[in-house]
């Protein structure tokens, strides 16, 4: 289903969709309807039909969605019936966090371990973690086979880990570091930067 | 100059071409090239150009830009040429992570109080702050006169913290909860969630 070309900002949504819809089978709701949804995620109704009818026919006219079939479609869709092992580099605060962070549970990822280049963090324990020397990382990425790294690098060493992960064989990189990265056209990047969108929100203060 | 209507997707992109621009700065550069600002954004000279043209005239035929002029001029259009009082509610892991987050310093943010609902983290230390107790939310936030809040409290809590918040004048809410929150028309949020951003990136894997 992915011959077709999706608009990225219509996958972006997906997401979105797929947070809420898991909140409502939460909840023991079994059906929704693109109306209900849509209240839950402040998208139009019609947006999210259109969206969602790019990958098929997935509700009926008048009754709307199974909210297990829908997230199981979705979840296909965005390729998390599966779990993604996924490695954290940086120690600190940020990268302490997402170590330990529960919310990753049922969304397709796993945490596997996580690195700093600081020597005196190395062995520290973190969660169920236990810090590992950043020298490793291009041969322990290689080892686990991942895919995908969070950086919660200082800006100024995001480009050089980020280059050494793809040398390694990742595919998308979670940028928390605030500085925008180059890389490959076959390499993905998400940029979290809370300054920038807060500073988004003060434009319309 | 907020007479005209901007898109969102252009305010989106400013704080950005700002953070790029004061990499430049900090690295002792003085002028740049809609070229090679959009070389470190990965973004269009094109569409920087357009961009920032939305607002006047920042840069000369030939010459380029002045990085500390362009700086100023995107400081201003963001209102972060002040900084801006923030508070975070939920002192969990990644609550702890934004008191402590060093780079909201220069970006025009500083984070005033933090505060969480569970009575054993009250009164306890998370760098320079005293965890507060979130039964005074709403009158602290009035105290302080603060609009923006940074939510870390679980999905099932963030809706009622939001609406709380809004009520002591909130508005602008950077959202770490997993869940979509409805909002009155003259409040923004923006919306963090790391398995969000990593399953819009799975899709293409």
């Amino acid at each position: 289903m992915n011959a077709r070309k999706i608009p990225d900002i219509i996958i972006g949504r997906l997401p979105v969709y797929l947070r809420a819809l898991q909140r409502m089978s939460d909840l023991g709701l079994k059906t929704t309807s693109s109306q209900e949804l849509g209240e839950q995620v402040g998208i139009s109704a019609a947006q999210i039909r259109k969206d969602v009818s790019q990958f098929g026919e997935f509700g009926k006219q008048g009754t709307g969605y199974s909210i297990e079939y829908l997230i199981e479609k979705l979840r296909e869709i965005l390729k998390v019936n599966r779990i993604w092992d996924v490695v954290v580099v940086g120690a600190g605060d940020m990268g302490h966090a997402l170590a330990n962070y529960q919310a990753f549970h049922n969304r397709g990822f796993r945490v596997v371990a996580i690195f700093d280049n600081d020597k005196s963090k190395v062995g520290a324990p973190i969660g169920k973690f236990s810090v590992e020397d950043a020298e490793n990382l291009a041969e322990r990425i290689r080892e686990l086979g991942v895919k995908i790294v969070m950086l919660t690098v200082p800006a100024s060493a995001a480009q050089s880990v980020a280059d050494l992960a793809i040398q390694a064989g990742v595919k998308a990189i979670l940028n928390y570091a605030p500085v925008s990265l180059n890389v490959p056209g076959n390499v993905k990047v998400q940029y979290i930067d809370p300054s920038a969108h807060l500073q988004r929100m003060t434009y319309y203060l």
